[in-house]
């Protein structure tokens, strides 16, 4: 009996969590006004977020305190396990250590709830009403919805359309937790009605549902502000508490990872599980190879350039330089509907720009061929997302095999699959494209 | 931060399986062969089980081994936390204190892979190459399709007809966990085809089900064997791990349930649970108030007769002495699909003729409810099933509420509801009959 899961305590649940803006060698550029391409300031963000979300967006303190309240929250699933896939390193007979941090097992079934739930909380606090966001896979969209749900906010979520069409039951549960749902693009902006306007059939896409969600908050004369499940500072720090429990858990299982992976769509993902990795060797620690995975059909940090480019459809959010496939890039409509994303975060970005990260692009056919194995194997139906990480470690385990070399893997099973059957489906019946 | 999670670590997994029937303060009735209407003996069982479960069926012994190789597997997420509903407490305004054993994070989301994999374990053992199943909500038979695949066994699944229409996505994760399903009845067996004769458009129902699989493993002239997911000794047998596991998590808590509530269909969700804590009482320790829940259309225990009956519709099976609505009931197409089952448990009928269990019956609206108001509290989603436990949870607490009573309530979250959103969907659009 060799131990298969690293668990710690509801008191070892971390803190504070990391902010890397404080280890990055080289500072992030400034976001810049969309209007007069300024330098924005905290107060710019003001008709978006709260105070206390906009400081953490332009901290720099190596480590911010979670609040007790927060801490309440995740103490519902948190921490989260870091598992041993043994079956699977058997099956691919490779002599690779091969673990995942397994997000799955949050309410909403993925990472996001790490973030929704703080940044319920701050906008409670703030004496906020309402939340408004997009959501392309339904992932974020739920966590926010049982956030809102928990701090008593009432949740209008703009779910892009190809997914609210393909995932009847995501829709379900937001209402479930409480949330009311619209497809995008609606008839309820004018960034939605402009683009209904030239494509009535547009499957839409997560900027376009951004651009909507945005409209709203500013529109609402300050009842309601807007939340944004990645790509940004505050954003990817709250994610950080993956990778600080599992350098928890590492210890644990008396390991350290040699290669860090995880899907990236607007880098949160990767980013929590991968940052305090990263922060660890850019203070001179241990090194590690971090490996961010995309798909092929929506390749932002493998092809897209690094320049300043709005973060949704319409041109109303701040311009961020960062990986950009042009924010009017509309993505094939595949299955990990939560990679379908033009650009990436700055800070991801950053990384990449400065070598201390790995991009790799993967089609989804091969992605969802690795999710099976993983099935299988561990039990476990990972999210469409989620096949793109496992996708990456199997081929470093597989690369271990070919070498002999016995490296540490470990990757983030952001989420499962159960709401994603339908691609399994259509993947057993060969009807995938790549 | 007060405790929310109560965990074991592997090392605590139970090595025994608990056998009540070695307390029973009156024996069981012995099964009764079909054609003979004598006794059964172990070798009337050989074409349908292999040998180590039918000796465990007939066992008296009150602890039986768990092999190794099954507890390598139970290590994939057991032990299962049992967590204190706190948000749920407060929403209620309850002096209660509620608990719940989630089994919703195993591989299938709920409770069946613990029989599952050792029955997949010791056909494999036995020279079996092929497993043939029936599944109603699908929990099962994806449960005994991943521990198939473990063992390197086939697995066939017949799927009561409602659900495979109404689920596909459940029948999607059994083909994922690479089993093959037919929609029950079908044309596959004699029983099918003479059920669909009767009723071309019939609905399908557990007992049917049983009864193709059963004939399709009696016909393979060895090769396959049976497997059930509740009602037998053996199967309750292995559910025990539960309550095992919550007779350990109860002493981190520092307390013990006044009552043990789970939803009863055939009886060993309930069983896996409540037994341990009853065997305790049997043997003279504390005393429980154990409460099977049960579907008001499919009132089995409050209002069945205590017979002998077959346990499927044909009339292949053994007779056994059990609370039975007769096994030509076929009952309402309601969402819960896994307790649309004619009979109960021997083990669970005999304990409510001693009065050592009560059973109440609920309706499926009363039931959602509860589900929902759990979900916005607890953020998991419950199995239709499951909210039956729920419901009656929650109306423990409220009595306790209304009399100033502190009681400590325990039930089995027996699954998730993530394969189930069409019913929420359904209940929150005011489509469901009681």
């Amino acid at each position: 009996m060799s131990q298969t899961k690293f668990l710690l305590s509801e008191a070892q649940i971390p803190t504070t969590w990391y902010n890397v803006v404080a280890d990055l060698p080289k500072p992030l550029d400034p976001m810049l006004h969309p209007g007069t391409r300024e330098p924005i300031t905290p107060a710019d963000l003001e008709p978006l977020f709260p105070a206390e979300l906009i400081a953490q967006e332009f901290s720099t303190d190596r480590e911010v305190d979670i609040p007790g309240a927060v801490i309440d929250v995740y103490q519902q699933w948190r921490p989260s396990p870091l598992v041993r896939a043994r079956r699977l390193e058997k099956a691919l007979d490779t002599p690779a250590r091969i673990y995942f941090k397994n997000e799955g097992v949050s309410p909403a079934g993925s990472h996001k709830p790490n973030t929704a739930i703080p940044q319920a909380y701050y906008n409670k606090q703030a004496g906020v009403e309402r939340l408004t966001t997009e959501t392309g896979a339904g992932q974020w969209g739920s966590s926010l919805s049982l956030a809102c749900q928990y701090f008593g906010l009432v949740c209008e979520v703009y779910m892009v359309k190809v997914s609210y069409q393909q995932k009847p039951y995501r829709r379900g549960l937001m209402e479930t937790f409480g949330a009311s749902v619209t497809a995008s693009p609606s008839e309820l902006t004018e960034a939605g009605r402009a683009a209904l306007a030239a494509d009535p059939n547009s499957p839409g896409s997560l900027g376009l549902a951004i651009s909507e969600a945005v409209e709203a908050a500013v529109k609402s004369g300050g009842t309601a502000k807007y939340a944004l499940g990645s790509v940004l500072n505050h954003v990817l720090m709250h994610q950080t508490i993956m990778g600080k429990e599992a350098l928890l858990q590492m210890e644990l299982a008396e390991d350290y990872p040699d290669i860090v992976i995880g899907a990236a769509g607007g880098g949160s993902n990767f980013g929590g599980l991968a940052l305090p990795f990263l922060g660890e060797q850019m203070r001179g620690g241990r090194s590690v190879r971090a490996i961010a995975v995309e798909p092929s059909s929506c390749p932002t940090l493998t092809k897209g350039t690094f320049e300043y480019d709005f973060g949704d459809t319409a041109g109303m959010t701040p311009l961020t330089k960062m990986h950009t496939l042009g924010h009017d890039f509309v993505p094939p409509s595949i299955h990990a509907g939560g990679l379908r994303y033009h650009g990436m975060s700055p800070i991801i970005s950053q990384l990449k720009e400065l070598d201390l990260l790995e991009a790799r692009a993967v089609p989804q056919t091969a992605c969802f061929e690795a999710g099976v194995t993983f099935a299988r194997n561990e039990g476990i139906v990972p999210a469409p997302e989620s096949t793109h990480a496992v996708r990456a470690a199997i081929d470093e385990a597989l690369a271990c095999k070919e070498s002999g070399e016995s490296k540490s893997i470990l990757f983030s099973l952001s989420g499962h699959g159960h709401f994603d059957m339908q691609a399994y489906i259509d993947y057993f019946a060969g009807k995938l494209k790549d």
